[in-house]
């Protein structure tokens, strides 16, 4: 997007600066996150040191123009004439000076990648009033000491290794062993040699002038939106740069003025199991930094109760009112100053997948929430996280090392140190973890071949991570304690443990965690649940995964009550078939047919492709047709009375053939030897004549039909004798025949000409009644864009979203995921891989242009789409949006396609979940 | 298009019959073009036997209900009794009855296609009239038999065979020699045969009422629509379906009774070489059908003026006016019965290339036409055949067999039978003819390896035809006089006359005509005009071929004066860009830099591909960047003053390695034999860690340049420094730097990031001023529905149709076309390859999006295209149409696209040349 799109520049209408009894929640957009609800909790009365918000408005303009707006420095100044007469203080005053924080606060959180400065306001004079109010000179002095560097490093720009070097020199001088054993004297010199330091480096003095002060540090957070880190970090989170932030800048208060004073975080429940009642961390005699930063051990929140009662229950009565107004889970920061409670932060807190569910059912049953508003809150990508087998966390595996979890699942198996060790490891049927730096192209073969993948560099957009998720195999991935040697074929702790090639080690793709040996694997009581039933799921199991599975039950059934949208599964076998309707779905809109040319088929099928005469094919032919009828007949059975989308044969030939280069190997080396290879140089001269350059883009789906006479009639009288068949037995078989890659209208029209005969021709013979829709996969671009005419043929259409995909982009999968997918990541040319979710822009462009068109030649067109976006959650909110009829996944997505359709009719976003 | 867009079910206030005098050939859509021609030369005036038209409302009536509208039977009535009246005769009167003749003739001439019945109207008791009327019993009885035979054959759907076994033994009965020495008894008799064999055949007498007579063959003429033949013939010309033909009622008149009378067909202009003055052929006493059928020597229709000058004059006067009347070249038929001219067909006549420019031109010196009128009478494919040099047709040599012009061109060479023999010897420096019975993929190399290519079967639409004219080979197809015997590799002619392999013959792709040993080939006149000029070109010319350049230099400058639509070519070199400025290039559209990294820089290009640290990688690009600055130099020198759009490079790495195979082979049988191997070793495994399932999806364009740090940046800093020096040298060098496979507008972002900065380094460092545009090839779909956004970074887009058109059908030219284009064709999925012409409805549809996404985010977009399109004349058409400001194409189609752009813009349509 352009950067003009929202920027003000030169409108002076409006207002760049608000107070945070002016605000509220509803104004995140201008106010950033944090600003809204600092607002939001002093709009409710609550104890929040008084303060004000600079507007996103006002970064766009400064980052476009370089300056500020002309009406900008008048109304800073009003707010903070306005904020030392709420605080009864005044900047820089020399006997009780206003201290004020100023913070970044964007609309979506950038944790870290942003400028802070505390204690803005101390200067050479009101350094000895706050001594004086404080009663602590030290305290008075080590805050200017900290204001002078962390202004001098992040406003001014001064390396801050020269103020660490003085603070190190100071040290020593005194004889102390770390900074907080200086004396007021001799921090007293230190903020002499630090402005010392300032002159030299900028050439002006440290500035004494507390607006100055404030007004830098301003700017400089403005800048910070765009250092390379904090673009780099949008640009994978799919923040658009152009947002800006905002700027809060709020009276500082003190939780380390000695006793009586401290400070904490706290959520409303249990964020990571879901358990009700209040939790969090409190540490007394402290500033906020000292939490976060993990220095000194927390105190379990409950210490405050013990040491401040009052505090503690205005603390409880804060955070209960918190969680009725928000209607929600929250993460709260609050500092106690001298036995005075002050609120510093709230919002929506982060949970873990089964707390979300858990908490969603809690807030249902104590009437703060409805159903619908519940399944809003939880979200498919959660589900997913529940239905995969975890290690069993009530072991005391120590885990060796934590990492990023780049792919989900739970992987064991012996270590190995490169790729084709890999390959000979798992053809002797070990499992095998593939322990690599980092991964490339040329490691292909060893991840395909590995249980999971561990790396010591890179996150979750480095090759190994983009590659294991297109994979789905499980991966860890910058594991950056690690060292890994591949040529020692070892890797080492940074404890100076050691694993070696061929030691067992798990790995957990959910939590980052890598354990030495084999952790045992639980099977997740949420997967139980779908495959066997509520029943089954609550038995044995202990109270919290209780709640949790009747939460899941409860959210699913709502959520199934207000989808429009059905769910069916891609399902090639009758086991397939049962065990998608088992996870909810309604019909199969999927059954690949080529999957019943393999196993002890497949000489059949070389006998087909190796015809040279009319005969010899037929025959082969017919040979097949009894045995595509039994699976016909099978799944047919499995998904009695409902829609079962059959797609006629769509891969090249070849692809039932040896590899060529192999082949011809194999021919030259038994010629040199001057053995026979008669065979082998007649199946070489085959498969040259049948390779393509591009196999994806050539003699394949309907095109090999109406080449090859015969195929597809083969197959359309299997399914029309298996539907005969079922239908003599009682049942109610409802096949759908689905034609690959079609183009153009002529080409379905003839294959649906060809099948309309064959129809008619078992139908009498067998006297049933066949009314098969024959309907088309939309997985050309040609496709969609002529769909208006293609509907005239079709009785509905699949849309084929990896095909499409790959036409649309131009690249195929198999190429480019392993080839440039994590450098396009990096770069931020996706956000993420147009195969894992729908490409709205290029590839939802078509589908929405198909819908339209072909529903305007057939006003009741049945839509779905069968690629793998059909199980993704974002994906479904779109196909949901464009009007699509159903999607179809993997039997074990359809549990969270459901849970997504749900979400979308009740006008969730696509990944609206705290 | 479906069936009821035109049809009129229903409708009775349509009329069903016109009348001759009633029509005109601005009816042309509803009389069909034999109709509407002859109700135009009725209302000239001019001597038309009476008769009407049943319109093609009727017929798309008829083949929609199977019936006739209820107003149909009362409206053919009246019009059988208007024209009694006009002729009067009567139908079946006894003593001067009416005949007619029932006539196809649709919207689009279909010859052969349809059914024609003669001497309707006669019976057993006409027959007697008939005979004293022409005072020939004789000619009478032999009438009524044609009848029978023709009727019964044709309406009645009887066998042909029952009739021609019943005159051959008739004739061995009479003691003939054939059915013309049958007296009129015994003519009798064998009406009375005929008439057993029809009542035998079809349950029922012949028809005695000469309405039902004519009833019949009005249907049969609309069942004859649907024939598969005339099906398969429509399919493959494109003609629609549910057009419909009408149907001529026309008294007959009679050419075969005796002295005086006679019949011919004539131009009004000799159409094979456009010399003035009338020219045709003339039979005395003959009916249309034996000029047609060639049994008889026609005479030159000067004869007709010595036998008969009153009607030869009054011919040439009627001749003259239709010239004059449809402002063109007429062609007709004629008949002069007992000294009376009747005017039986009239149309405006086919002619050849040249006949077309030299009788455009001769119009408009004549004042019939204008010059805008003239130019759209031309075409490009016209021109495209002048440009081919051609066979020396002064020399005598006789034709070995003639077969169907499958793609045009003049090959000389050896015959050879198979693939591998035609690989072998274009190996070793032999020019070679492939000769087989058919083409399959397997011959695809034998192609590539020959000058041309020659079979006894199969048409324009075989796989020969498709895959030659794709390649730009000449070709011969479906000499069906010629047995190809591949096994004992020699062919042999209907005479006995043997080709054997390694025989010299020569074929014309543009006649079909086969040639025994090595005829001269003579360059176009019309090519050289193009290459050396005007003048060049008349020196030494006949006075014909002078008319023709003159014709061509006086059509191209007036296209060139009207055209809106800019032409470019595609070159890579220096003689290439001199050529395409000759041919009248304003640019080059298409640099493509690849060309650069072969011959003797493919060491460097390997180094660069193999490098394995970034020092051996820059070395290798460092290298590179003098020799492509010098190309690049070169060329713009050749342009100079003129854009020069240079793309940077496309294909996959791999292409500039080994084949893979070849290289696994050669390695395998290196170690069987114990030889070293170890840099063919080193290489495989590169070639295998690059090698790619779907190269044209795979790691090539943009995508190779945002992965291979320093590439992109190469080619820009060579065209930045060549242009540098242009401009010391006084030049005016117009490069405009174009990045390939964009999908996105955050690829194109990052390269012109990069290529700023690069040229902004050169610019400081050479001193001088790079203003290049800097813009992106649409060739995938994801571009084209992007393109609101890429037209944000992107200063022109070029459509590289080529790949558009295998990403939007999804499929490769490379492993479709051999394998099922000729297939489709016959199908009917296809009328022409997408890749010889635009595939309006789905590519073009993209064209269309972008087009319009583009200019709205920036109104100026510069909008051109580089596929091969762009000098295909129908698609140069729709480039205009669509708005586009320039097609691009190789230097010999220049000529066509700057004609076609002129055409287009005088409003001619696609191919609206006769």
């Amino acid at each position: 997007m352009s950067d003009d799109k929202l920027s003000i520049t030169g409108e002076d209408s409006i207002r760049h600066v608000f107070s945070f009894d002016e605000g509220s929640r509803e104004l995140i957009d201008t106010l950033g996150g944090k600003g809204a609800n600092l607002a939001e909790m002093t709009r409710m009365g609550l104890p929040v040191p008084p303060g004000f918000t600079i507007t996103t408005d006002t970064c766009r303009y400064f980052l476009d123009t370089g300056g500020l707006p002309a009406t900008f420095a008048d109304e800073m100044s009003r707010a903070v004439a306005a904020l030392e007469q709420r605080a009864d203080k005044r900047l820089g005053d020399a006997t009780d000076p206003l201290l004020v924080s100023v913070r970044s606060g964007a609309r979506f959180s950038m944790p870290g990648m942003m400028e802070t400065v505390l204690d803005i306001g101390l200067n050479d004079v009101s350094v000895e009033g706050l001594a004086v109010v404080a009663g602590d000179s030290r305290f008075a002095w080590d805050s200017y000491r900290r204001l002078i560097q962390m202004f001098g490093k992040t406003v001014l720009q001064i390396d801050g290794e020269r103020f660490e070097v003085a603070v190190q020199r100071a040290v020593r001088a005194a004889g102390a062993s770390a900074d907080t054993e200086l004396n007021v004297d001799q921090l007293r010199a230190l903020v002499d040699t630090y402005k010392g330091t300032v002159l030299e480096c900028t050439g002006a003095p440290f500035p004494q002038d507390p607006f100055e002060q404030l007004q830098l540090a301003v700017r400089s957070v403005f800048h910070s939106w765009n250092t390379p880190r904090a673009i780099l970090y949008r640009r994978q989170e799919r923040i658009p740069g152009w947002l800006g932030t905002a700027v809060n800048v709020q009276a500082m208060v003190f939780g380390n003025i000695g006793g009586g004073s401290g400070t904490g975080v706290a959520f409303t429940r249990d964020p990571s199991t879901g358990t009700r009642g209040v939790y969090g961390d409190y540490l007394p005699d402290a500033q906020g930094e000292d939490v976060v930063a993990g220095i000194r051990n927390t105190l379990p929140l409950a210490e405050l109760g013990a040491s401040d009662p009052a505090s503690y229950a205005q603390l409880l009565e804060v955070m209960d009112r918190l969680e009725h107004h928000y209607r929600d889970l929250c993460d709260i920061e609050f500092t106690v100053e001298q036995g005075t409670l002050w609120m510093l932060q709230t919002r929506v807190g982060k949970r873990t997948a089964g707390a979300a569910f858990r908490i969603a059912i809690q807030l249902v049953d104590e009437g703060i929430i409805d159903l619908d508003e519940a399944v809003r809150r939880v979200s498919g990508d959660q589900l997913a996280h529940l239905m995969f087998p975890a290690f069993d966390t009530t072991s005391d595996d120590e885990p060796l090392a934590t990492g990023m979890s780049a792919s989900p699942g739970a992987a064991v198996g012996q270590a190995v140190f490169d790729s084709p060790s890999a390959v000979a490891a798992a053809a002797d049927g070990h499992s095998v973890i593939l322990i690599r730096r980092e991964t490339n192209p040329d490691d292909l073969a060893g991840m395909v071949a590995a249980a999971g993948v561990l790396t010591s560099r890179g996150g979750k957009t480095s090759h190994a991570a983009v590659v294991a998720r297109g994979m789905g195999k499980t991966a860890v991935c910058g594991v950056d304690s690690l060292l890994v040697d591949t040529v020692a074929r070892r890797m080492t702790t940074a404890d100076g443990q050691v694993i070696n090639e061929g030691d067992v080690i798990s790995i957990d793709g959910t939590s980052g965690e890598v354990f030495v040996g084999s952790v045992g694997v639980v099977p997740s009581p949420v997967a139980r649940y779908f495959e066997a039933g509520l029943a089954d799921a609550l038995e044995g199991s202990d109270e919290a995964t209780r709640e949790l599975i009747v939460a899941v039950d409860r959210l699913m059934t709502h959520a199934d009550s207000v989808r429009r949208l059905r769910v069916r599964a891609n399902a090639d076998t009758r086991e397939d078939a049962a065990r998608a309707r088992r996870m909810g779905a309604e019909g199969i809109g999927l059954l690949r047919t080529e999957h019943m040319f393999l196993g002890e088929r497949k000489a059949l099928v070389e006998r087909l492709i190796l015809a040279e005469e009319d005969h010899e094919r037929k025959e082969a032919l017919a040979a097949l047709l009894p045995l595509q009828r039994k699976d016909f007949i099978r799944i047919l059975e499995a998904m009695d009375g409902q829609p079962v989308t059959i797609r006629l044969i769509d891969p090249p030939l070849h692809e039932f053939l040896p590899d060529r280069t192999e082949l011809a190997v194999r021919v030259a080396r038994a010629e040199e030897r001057g053995a026979d290879s008669e065979a082998d140089l007649r199946m070489l001269q085959a498969v040259n004549r049948l390779s393509e350059a591009n196999p994806m883009l050539g003699l394949r789906g309907v095109r090999l039909g109406l080449v090859l006479p015969g195929l597809f009639a083969l197959q359309v009288q299997a399914i029309a004798e298996a539907a005969c068949f079922r239908q003599r037995m009682g049942g109610d078989p409802r096949a759908e025949i689905m034609v690959p890659l079609v183009g153009s209208i002529q080409e379905l029209e003839l294959v649906i000409d060809e099948a309309v005969d064959v129809l008619a021709a078992v139908s009498d013979a067998h006297g049933c009644t066949l009314e098969f829709p024959i309907g088309t996969m939309i997985e050309l671009p040609r496709a969609a864009l002529t769909a208006g005419q293609i509907a005239e043929a079709a009785q509905f259409f699949s849309f084929g979203t990896n095909d499409l995909t790959q036409t649309t982009w131009g690249f195929s999968r198999d190429d480019v995921e392993a080839a440039f997918f994590s450098a396009y990541m990096d770069k931020g040319v996706f956000g993420v891989s147009p195969f894992e979710s729908i490409d709205v822009e290029g590839v939802g462009e078509l589908i929405r242009i198909a819908v339209a068109k072909g529903r305007q030649t057939r006003p009741d067109l049945q839509c779905g789409v069968c690629g793998e976006h059909g199980g993704d959650p974002g994906s479904v909110h779109f196909f949901d949006g464009v009007g699509l009829d159903y999607v179809s996944c993997s039997p074990f997505r359809v549990p969270i396609a459901r849970l997504e359709a749900g979400r979308s009719a009740l006008g969730a976003g696509r990944s609206d979940t705290r």
